[in-house]
This record gives structure tokens, sequence and C-alpha cells, in this order.
């Protein structure tokens, strides 16, 4: 791995505090998977058996931590969380399988659990056999310094190329008891829906049965993990797990089964908010980003033809790599959505830079000023509007611009 | 436009001489369209109206040009084609229109022709009006100056971030009789599917009809134009025209309708090899490129699936990034298989580079020697070759890395 880059200059300036969950504790440790002189695997340990929701990446060739927690996701049970930085355990055979199965086994062990309550997550490196053992060896350690103040140091434990630790925190009224839902997440190339970002885990203490945190999961994702792009790449790994403990139960808050029930509106809105915080903090430490870019598409003929058109911009390199340049190219934009194959009339097509018309009508806007456009395009966070004016389907995603750096980092992550 | 880069290193090293086509003559004007000292209008002229078909971009928002030329090729009769380069006449809305139908009309004037023979392409930025007025004012000169052995020239003409003109030629049998077919392309960044290049122009002295000319040329790009990708952008422009002179006829050639016609067997090959020979010349001049790439994929559930893999993994950032850094990252070719969506098999999958096999039945090839594929990784030209081993699915695409230099091209390009 190459020496780390710099601060992304998209970070939050400041973190926000996490307070406890009740009925989770968190410990990591330097295992030395492949990393050096850093924590590289922690360990989300709860009191009691938590219910569990999962969403997983669409790649067909998933690592063996995905396919293992997607089974274990059905009976929706955790009793312990492992993840590893440094190698993700993907294509690597029987031999994959092999290592999730004796993390599973001597984590179960070590808290007197079953092996099919441990779910598990690896990231890094593709191909190369993962050392299980350099694994077992802390995990007594890590059940035995396990905190419920430590969700920050987990952050930090699952980075790989991630330039700061992404972390989020909400609370939520459940009838009238206050809960809290708290989450972590590591990006920061092969970013692309669905999923989005490689690995996010939000923990709550709320008391909801697997099938309705799944519900609003698969629902929550949609215009989040699964609306940003980084690089239009979908990791083999990407996972992303709600697990709730229920501890709140015992302050009064009741015991919920059903997504559609009604006292879990503020939940839902909390929990939204959480995970589309977390899914932009992937986008604002995309690999070389120094742009943080909103896409908004409007009068689609529908709402996944927005999707689709906005996409195609926020995947396209040319695009991207303007921004980069601080260039309003917006010839760039109309190409993208040319290029997206959903409908489009290019004599009505307007687009905006920030509140700035540039096209509209099939033309360049007259009335635009150079130097305005200019000074918006400096900004570090940049929002390009495009209203096709056929529909009312709209759509946004989140992206970051093409730099050097990116080509720089993965151009030579390996060696 | 930034600097012109330095010549690409994949550049070939000598041209190919470009005998005359007998029908048709060429002639290039520097008329400031955009660019100050250097040649930017070109023209094609045909002694005889000319026998053409086209095909391009699928952009929902083409070209003024793009949009003139499609009408046009239904009648397949050409008495002259203008390229300018600078300017795409691209998302102009009315003027776009009207900037096309000046020119088509002042070239019919000085040829004493019909504007709607008068072919057009243009390749530049896009949305800026272009100078109608500019073109007209050199059409005089360059129909007094039309020469046959002028095509080399009109390569240069039209070339825009293009590093060295793309030309290439070659002779075929008709019955007893030799014809030529030369060809002319310009790319060199948005260069995707379908088609590929932006701009290409092939003559021919041979006499076919146009019906015969349009399904050669639709067969022939399948495996050529529509099988090279250099950032997975479409342009808005991408034209390819086929011009047949018929001047051949005179010397014993037999006038051809029929593009099942079995006298053809040798012209398509010419021409399919010419075109393969153009579109690898585009890929060579990839914005930034310095690496050469063939990807090669077998063992798919179809020809179709086993070319979307070989797309997936041609356009991955994250793959020719990796190749940039001359990195066997075999784990991201992994990854772009995975998300193409197609079936595959993880424990069956073959990965080669050249002829070392890196991965094979789900895991690394224990085998392999890294010196040798890193050795391997150092040349301009890898060939990836991708066995999914369930099916008889095979398919090839062309692609070039993505490097620092491509992104400082697009960062600075309208500037």
């Amino acid at each position: 791995m190459a020496a780390p880059a710099p601060l992304s200059p998209l970070a939050p300036t400041f973190f926000p505090d996490l307070p406890p969950i009740e009925g989770v504790r968190f410990a990591s440790a330097a295992a030395g998977v492949r990393y050096a002189g850093r924590t590289d695997v922690t360990m989300a340990v709860f009191d009691a058996p938590a219910e569990v929701a999962g969403v997983f990446t669409r790649s067909k060739c998933p690592s063996a931590a995905v396919d293992w927690c997607r089974k274990l996701a059905k009976a929706g049970k955790a009793q312990a969380l492992i993840v590893n930085s440094g190698n993700a355990n993907a294509f690597n055979g029987a031999a994959g399988r092999r290592a999730v199965e004796e993390v599973a086994k001597a984590t179960a062990k070590a808290l007197g659990a079953k092996p099919t309550t441990i779910f598990q997550a690896s990231t890094g490196v593709i191909g190369e056999p993962l050392n299980a053992g350099a694994i077992v060896r802390v995990l007594d350690e890590l059940a035995r310094e396990a905190k419920p103040d430590a969700l920050m140091s987990a952050a930090r434990a699952i980075m790989t190329t991630d330039t700061f630790p992404k972390v989020a925190t909400r609370a939520a009224r459940l009838a009238d008891c206050e809960v809290i839902i708290s989450g972590i997440a590591k990006g920061a190339g092969m970013i692309a829906p669905d999923m989005a970002t490689m690995l996010s885990f939000v923990f709550t203490d709320a008391p909801i049965a697997a099938p309705a945190l799944h519900a609003m999961l698969a629902a929550g994702v949609k215009d989040s993990f699964n609306a940003i792009t980084v690089d239009s790449d979908t990791s083999t790994s990407d996972t992303l797990l709600l697990f709730a403990t229920g501890a709140a139960k015992a302050r009064g808050a009741p015991s919920l089964r059903l997504a559609s029930d009604r006292r879990l509106a503020d939940f839902k809105a909390a929990l939204n908010s959480l995970l589309l915080d977390l899914a932009q903090q992937v986008v604002r430490d995309g690999e070389g980003a120094r742009k943080f870019i909103e896409v908004r598409v409007s009068g689609a003929a529908s709402a996944a033809a927005a999707k689709r058109v906005a996409l195609s911009i926020a995947n396209s390199p040319l695009v991207k790599t303007a921004i980069a340049g601080e260039d309003a190219n917006w010839g760039r934009v109309v190409m993208a959505v040319g290029k997206a194959g959903e409908r489009a009339e290019r004599d009505r097509l307007e687009i905006r830079f920030g509140d700035i018309r540039v096209a509209h009508k099939g033309r360049r806007d007259e009335a635009y000023d150079e130097k305005t456009v200019s000074d918006y395009m400096k900004r570090p966070e940049i929002a390009i509007s495009v209203d096709l004016k056929i529909g009312r389907g709209e759509a946004r995603v989140w992206t970051c611009d093409l730099t050097k750096e990116y080509v720089a980092i993965n151009g030579d992550y390996r060696s």
C-alpha cells in the first residue's frame, strides 16, 4: 500500500460525539492482517442477541464474508460482528470460506455463542489468502476490552484508503422513548451503486424486529448509498448491516415488528438522514476527491429515468475531470445526458451550475456571465442541475471529481 | 485549448503510403474556426456523385451535422464532405441547424451540386455557436485546390486532441479488378461504443451501391469501432461515413448492389481489417494513453454477455489505473467481471495477463511468478484474458490505461 493520502479537503471539520448505545460494545486491535502499526480488526459484541438486517453488493463475484452474512441475515440474529481491513478475503475459493468459518467458530467460542450469529466483513486486497489466525489471536483481547464508547475507534480500524473515519449519529423518538442510531462507514474507491459503500455498520438500541429493519434499510439505501458513485466500480465486498439491540425496551420503548408501524415514522426519518450522512461522507473521501458534486435531474420521464441520467452524468470521466479543472463545461453534461439512453430533447434541456443557468432551449444561455460561473466552480461543493422538461421524474445523486490523485492512489495501491 | 500533448507513445512508427483513389479529391485549409495556425476545415469532393452509407452516435443529443447526415444518408448520394475541427456545432439549437444549411448551400454553389449531397461533420467544443462564415470563406479555395493525393492532410485537419493523424489503406479484389479502400479517423476522448470514434471517413473506388455499403459498414463496426472504449463517454458527434466513387468500374470492376454478393468477400475482409486498424489507432491515441489493452473474454453464456463483461473490464477506472501503474491487479478484473451483471461463477473464473495465468478455480494461481508478471506489465501492449468457463460466448475489446495525463488533458480543455 502506498503512503497514506493527505486528509481529504472535503473532510468534516469536526466529528460528532457518539453516545453509547445500550446493549453493544466495541473493541479494536492491531492484528497485523496486512497493515503494521494500526488497528485492523474490530469487534462489535452484543450483550444479548441483536436483531439484524443487511444489504449487500450485487457483484456476481462476492467475497466469502458477503456470502456468509447473506445466509446469516435470513435468521436475523447477531451476537457479534467481526471486521478486518487490509484483506477482502474475496476470490479465495474454498480457502476463503474456511477462513470465515474459522473466525466464526473462534469468535463464537470466545463469546459462548453460536457461529451462525457471528457476522463478518473484510475489506482490502482481493485474491490474497486471509490470515484468519491473525484475527483469531486477538479475539479474546477484543472480547475482554469491548466498551460501549469505542465506536469511533471501530470507525478507524475499518479504514483502508479512507483519509478520515466516517461516523454519524441521530436520536429518534419511538413513542415516548428516545432511542439512538449511530453508524460507521468506510469507502473510498470502488464506490458505485449498488451498494455504494464498501462497508457500513449501523447500531440502534431500538427494539425493532429484523424484518422491519430489513424493510427500512432496503428503502433507506435507495436515496443514500445507492445514489452515490465515486468511480462506477462495484466492490465484491459491499456490506451494510443494521443491528438493533432492543435495550431501549427497558426504558419503555415499544417492541415493533412491522416497518409500516406509524410509530416508526421518526425513526425512519432519522435512519434515512444517518444513511445519507454516511453515504455523503464516503463521497467526500472519494479517492483523490477535491470537489463534492450533487447532480440533480428533474423533468425526466420517470424517477428511474432521472436516476439513470443523473448517474450517467456522475459517472462520466469527462464531466468529473472538468469539475476537477473548475471548468463549467456543460457541453460534457449534454454529452452525458445524451449517452444515458433515456428520453431527452436537446431543444428543451436546461442546465444549471448552482443557481446559474448556463444552457436552455437547446443552446447556451447568452445571459450567463463567465466570471460568475467561473467563481462558482472554484467552490468545494458543486451542484449540477439538469431539467429535461419532458416529465416529472426526479433524482439526486452524489459524486466527486476525478483528479490526478485518484490515478496516483489507484495506480500504486497493491505495490 | 491546452498546449498540444506530446505524441502518444503508442503511435505507429510510420504511416502507410496512401494511393490516390480515383474519383475523389481532398483539400484542407486554415479557416480559423477555433484554432489558429493549423488546418481545421477539410473537403472531400467527388468527380461524380458517390454512393454513401453512414453510422452515427447513439447519443440522444446529437450534433446538428449528425442530424443532417443521418437524413442525407437515406438518399445515399454524396457530392462532397466538409469537416471542421474546433467546434462540434452540438447543442446549438436552431442556430446549429442554420449553420449546417449555410455550409451545405455555399458548398453546393461552389461545386454546382445540390445541398442535399453535401455531407458534413464537426468536432470540438460543444455548445458554442459555429462560425459558418469562416468555413464558407475557404470553400472556393478548397474546391480549387482539391487533389487526389491529399488524404493525409485531411487526416491532420480533422484532429482535435489527437497526437497523430490516423490513416489506413487496403487493396481488395472485386472479381478481377483491384480496388482501393482508404480511411482516416480522429479520436481521442469521449470514445465509447456506440460509436466509438468521433469521426472516421472511408473512401473506395469500388462500384458498390449505398445499401450494400450500409450493410457492410453496420456489420464491420461491430467488432471494430463498437469494440473500443477510452473513457466510456459517448460523443454527440460520432460519425463514420463510407463513400464509394465507383471509378473502378472503368477498369473493369463489376457494379455490385447486394452485400450478400459473393464477389464482395475480399472487399469485406479488407474493409473490416481497415476499420479495426483505424479503431485501434483511436485507442492508441486515447487521451493520456501509455498502454494499449486488449481484453479477451471467453466461456461466457453468449457473445453479447462476453462483450458486456469485456466492456465492464475495459471501462473500469480501477482496472485502467492498475494497468497505468503496471500492476497485475487481477482482483480488480474479478471486481469488473462481478459488476458486469452477467452470469459468472467465481470458482470457475480463469484470468491471464498475456499468457500468464494469475487466477483459476476461484483463487490465485499459486504457480505464477510475480517477477514474470511484473515484467509483462511493463510492456506497452497488455492482453487481459478472462475465461468464464460457463459457455461458448467470446468477445474482444480494446482500450487504453487511465493516467494522470488523461485528467490533465480533460481538466484543462475548454480554458
